[in-house]
């Protein structure tokens, strides 16, 4: 077992819906926070309650514990983790460090790979919950990496989720973030279809979601996101556009396995087709667009 | 609103593994049983209890209060309501005919019209719930048809299903399962993408449900019909074949609506796929082994 440091000072960065809420648990558990975002105002919250701010994020390396980013596609985690002044260059050995972005596996893997050469664990540990689940503390958090490192992190870890399971080694937290995406796209088209069927047919669809939404049709989206569906708002609580980025993941790392996803394949046409009409920055309900016209 | 009379005597003709439970319930609830079947021997129990057996089905309506069916296809449908001996040429006015098949909604419309112009209700009832359901009488029982005669049988519904729910006129009970069996086709698979993706990508699926199973990604097929996908467990609760019939139903309903619904189309076409290699007598959730290879 390596030789961990006591966590007393938790770097992060990137502080959007999801980041400030997950921040703001971790400082309010004690440990001193260091943070660094692409722009400053969404820390002036941060820094009154005492967080560092840091104008470079490997700075942050130099002088943390434990750093944790969430930015927003894979390029922005590439840079900050593997340019000549990112973190893994900065790092001390000993320091741990988590991605919870959305991101793709085989980058996990190799920043994983860059730090372990130099004493640094890299964990990938991506969330799913959303706004609510980082706003209540209850993201589900899905780790890969170091089975001591990620025990080592765990207390910082459950300031921000309920539910954290190690799937594996580097790269295991964002194959299972894209198992979870895979799942919700499919089921996506699934209660779009459902729902333009029961409105065509001249059926109350309000009506319909108490018949089937208890059995064998039920799911977390037709019963939280139809009845947005229903109501027109395509307020965002999850970006078309992230969600397209992560299924373009999910499939590049299909194909590399060989693995046909064909209903994965389908609902990314339909998303790029929503995105193209204008609506990327909608939540991922506003695919009903495409069968209500 | 209509005279109808009081209901003493209930015919059910289809004893298959729902039917035979759904009868049970009902000749449990104190009402006369009349009861025909395809092959008799499954209806050895309901007449040792006491219920009457009828060779014919027409007959069954010229002397019950209430007749309830289930069976297997449309065309089994319409020969049993609308053959010259067929049940609604054999029913007293007041009688209330109940199609519980999943059947086609415009089959439905004109059954009922039939029935109609005889002062006879028909009403279409299609389930959800399963054998299980069936068995602990917890079916979700969407219905169509007439208003006074939906509530003129709610007690004989209510002995098979909790969540019995007028979804509208006739027809409307099976558009509304159609929307249900929609929902389910697409998230199969979806179940079927993520798992085999989990596997593939060298993840402990088992593991996988436990960080997706509760959150965005949750539904009653990830949860209940995954672990059979995972363990190869491809009994029969409900059969590829039925599956496909539905699925068929259902594309056909939209395509006259001018509805297009890529996501059931493909799931339809990954199903006959399944059913061409052999496996139509098996559970819906065989649909992983076309991606397990």
């Amino acid at each position: 077992m390596k030789d961990f440091p006591a966590i007393k000072t938790v770097g992060f960065i990137g502080l959007g819906i999801m980041g400030r809420s997950m921040a703001g648990h971790i400082q309010a558990g004690g440990y001193q926070l260091h943070v660094h975002n692409r722009s400053r105002a969404k820390a002036d919250d941060l820094v009154a309650k005492g967080a560092v701010w840091h104008d470079k994020p490997g700075e942050i390396a130099s002088v943390c514990d434990v750093v944790i980013t969430i930015v927003g596609f894979p390029q922005d985690v590439e840079n900050i983790y593997l340019a000549p002044d990112g973190l893994v260059a900065q790092a001390k050995p000993g320091t741990v460090l988590i991605d919870m972005t959305t991101s793709s596996p085989s980058l996990a893997q190799r920043i994983a790979a860059a730090g372990a050469a130099k004493g640094v664990a890299v964990l990938d540990a991506p969330v799913s919950g959303g706004d609510v689940g980082a706003r209540n503390a209850k993201l589900s958090i899905m780790v890969g990496g170091d089975a001591a490192a990620v025990e080592h992190v765990r207390p910082v870890l459950t300031r921000m989720g309920e539910n954290v399971v190690r799937q594996g080694e580097a790269g295991a937290g964002q194959h299972t973030k894209m198992a979870n995406q895979i799942t919700i796209a499919s089921n996506m088209m699934a209660v779009c279809e459902s729902l333009a069927y029961a409105k065509q047919a001249g059926l109350d669809p309000r009506q319909v979601l108490k018949s089937i939404g208890a059995g064998a049709a039920a799911s977390f989206a037709l019963n939280n996101l139809g009845p947005r569906m229903l109501d027109g708002d395509f307020a965002p609580g999850f970006y078309v556009r992230h969600f397209i980025k992560d299924m373009g993941i999910a499939l590049a790392e299909a194909e590399r396995m060989k693995l046909a996803l064909p209903g994965l394949t389908q609902a990314k046409a339909l998303y790029d087709k929503l995105a193209a009409a204008g609506h990327e920055d909608e939540g991922t309900q506003a695919l009903f667009r495409l069968y209500a016209a």
